[in-house]
């Protein structure tokens, strides 16, 4: 008895060694396209340079689609098709002001997406500095007819911007409506910026509250943050000029762009793959999320390239309106329900075009555990990806994932230094991409659509 | 007695997860001070814009030594002092100038360092193009009075790009003497880029044999590279123009520049940290090794800020001339091996300035197996700091390790995605370098030194 179990183990044992000696001739393929032929780094000046940014609504959120539809076009994939998908549109308008009232000297500021505009001839008022909105309750009728600045530094020591950005961003979402029911008349936030020597306002969107007036809302840089709270702290009572020009455009169509590749096996059985098309309005979204697009669809080219046919039909999905609403995610959840699709496992890439690290897993602890044993040694010592944890999926994948609750899912990561000095804001463009993180991004993600395609039905559930 | 084993085992694990929690809190403190208030990153500008390049025995290398000696003298160091060191001056000479005969489109090129000068009016002659230099003796005869071109890409598709490059670097540094023997008259070298997209040439050093005549030598740029070797193949008889300024210019005193440390417990036993202080005359050595040697000193200042109290001495050892000579290590290493001195382990930083990514380790196989087991951990997740992998140290610990064969050594390994990209070019500036990636590499040199100088003895030898 003992001897057929070890004889069963060997035998395990060897097929396993011979699988991933297989898997790892196949990633060495992978890797070697993709630095030497990957399109990627191409793609994304096309989209950056010829096209630029795309907020939702946007005539270039359009253009974007379009670039998108054509692009896929020029692969080998069984369907590419638009998807409809419904909307808001929010224009910036002409540049923002904010200084001291009766100053010439400028903040950086960026209009907070979603934000209304201030009166005509701007507003001018007092400011309440705070570092939390949950401490506003507090001020009562102090906030009304105040402008409240929430300054709140970021917290540099975390070497995960990601998880500081989450310590904060709710208060940029939600900060305008919590003001706006105490009465106070507009909304300064700190920007989202992961060094306090940094002088760019970071936009962001904002979640307005039905029934409350809006106000009007705007980041302002972190250095621009340290200063007014400086002026304010020897003036409690300065006064700032505050001018906004944005404002609501209504509903739009607009889509998600859609590209199949059928699987040869169960074609029925899907794997999405992809990121969010649109961007804000400033830079170029070349980090958030060109290197995501085109990392994804570079992916699949890679394993066309090389012959691969798949098993399982892939997906690659363009979301639209991810920065300020999710609808393309929303709408791309429903459909798929409806037609009751069966998405085994998503991959999203949302975080940057950076050297990669690993993937975060929305699974069960026995597949993300099997995952570390059997397929996270094949990335570490040769390719630098090692992170395997269990996590969540991105915003996207998350949003339509409600629908979803057994699809494995994979949130690519790359390195997280430098995405929050660059995020939402003006410095967001192809240059701040280097080639060889991108494409080794491209070799990682192509190499885990690989083996999630090829070995899906061994992954414990 | 099973009941005594769990009690001890359960002991163990009480004992040694309070050490590890205790490990943790430093280490987070490490971290936070790093982020906040390290100053590798305005050390850097500094030596980078007030010093500028720093070849061995220039007078910017000896601005660069009174500047490391004035940085050092900032901290409550037990003493500061220089070791003398003669060292080769290479000079660069006027612009170098590479051209088709006839033509005016000059390619991109650098005198490798060592290169002796073209004859007066510089040099008219075909050229040989090879792609490897052991083939050069296959053409015998056919070698003199040309200027053999070695053309070599680069192999882009590994991640760790060090290996890639130590594929084709003796080519770089053997050339000149292979080609001399042979009668060839000049050498051109493809750089070692990590992108055959890169119009920059990249210098490095050259090894002359001695009796052999030395030969002018330079490197040219990828592209340059390729678009010679295209001109060639239409025209193999096609001469070029070939004009290079350098010269040795004799041995000159210099310094590396040491500070200690002293242990309360050990002061006898002794760790050394540092890198190399000198650069290549093109650039600003700002990844090579700039960040290297204010990386280093900032998690000493770190230590000390945070009221640290070292078990051993700690050496701090900016050495000069690793580029063309390592003189400054034999020099360290010499002395170390006559005053008797015991150095129990080293850390050096000699890779750049990116994203820390972890240590090779020069050690016994359970050594390096107890840190993977019980350092790793520390950094793995929280910091995202996960290879701790066996293997060289860098290239002054190499040199002076040969007197010190029980020495544990660390090199610190950052990102290899952008190092050949800039190495050793005019590209290697202060604006290539990001101070949170910076700074994370402070903290995981920091926390390793805390680490060994705190648990040096439970090592497994």
């Amino acid at each position: 008895m003992r001897k057929i179990k070890l004889s069963i183990i060997f035998l395990i044992s060897c097929v396993l060694g011979a699988k991933a000696q297989q898997d790892s001739i196949i990633m060495s393929k992978i890797y070697d396209h993709s630095f030497y032929k990957g399109q990627a780094y191409d793609d994304l000046r096309s989209l950056t340079k010829d096209v630029g940014n795309r907020i939702s609504g946007s005539k270039n959120a359009e253009i974007a689609v379009k670039w998108s539809y054509d692009l896929m076009k020029t692969l080998p994939f069984d369907c590419v098709y638009l998807q409809d998908v419904q909307v808001p549109y929010w224009d910036r308008g002409s540049k923002e002001v904010l200084k001291l009232d009766g100053g010439e000297d400028e903040f950086e500021i960026l209009a907070l997406g979603g934000s209304v505009k201030t009166p005509q001839g701007g507003l001018t008022a007092e400011v309440l500095e705070l570092e939390l909105l949950s401490d506003l309750r507090k001020y009562g009728e102090q906030v009304r007819g105040k402008i409240v600045f929430i300054n709140k530094p970021w917290d540099e020591s975390m070497v995960e911007t990601g998880v500081a950005y989450g310590l904060n961003s709710f208060q940029r979402s939600r900060g305008p409506s919590e003001v706006a029911k105490l009465g106070g008349v507009g909304y300064i936030f700190r920007s989202l910026a992961s060094s306090s020597r940094d002088d760019f306002p970071h936009t962001g969107g904002t979640r307005y509250t039905d029934g409350i007036d809006s106000i009007p809302a705007a980041a302002i840089s972190a250095v621009g943050a340290n200063r007014l709270s400086l002026i304010l702290k020897s003036n409690p009572r300065q006064k700032v000029y505050f001018k906004i020009n944005s404002q609501w455009k209504g509903n739009v169509n607009s889509h998600n762009v859609i590209a199949e590749w059928k699987g040869r096996v169960s074609p029925e059985k899907i794997i999405t793959i992809g990121g969010h098309l649109d961007s804000w309005d400033v830079g170029e979204g070349a980090h958030d999320n060109g290197t995501g697009i085109t990392g994804t669809l570079d992916a699949i080219r890679t394993l066309m390239n090389l012959g691969y046919k798949p098993n399982h039909t892939i997906r690659l999905v363009y979301y639209m309106n991810e920065e300020n609403g999710v609808h393309g995610a929303v709408k791309y959840g429903a459909d798929a329900k409806e037609k009751n699709d069966q998405i085994i496992a998503a991959i999203e890439s949302d975080a940057g075009g950076f050297a990669p690290r690993g993937f975060d897993i929305k699974a069960s602890s026995s597949a993300v555990t099997w995952i570390q044993q059997v397929w996270k040694p094949l990335f570490e010592n040769k390719y630098w990806v090692s992170r395997f944890l269990e996590g969540s999926p991105g915003v996207d994948s998350g949003v339509w994932g409600k629908h979803f609750p057994n699809t494995i899912m994979f949130n690519f990561r790359p390195d997280p230094h430098r995405y929050f000095d660059l995020h939402h804001t003006a410095k967001d463009v192809f240059e701040a991409v280097d080639r060889r993180e991108l494409q080794s991004g491209v070799a990682a993600l192509a190499s885990l659509l690989y083996l999630v395609d090829s070995q899906y039905e061994s992954i414990p559930k």
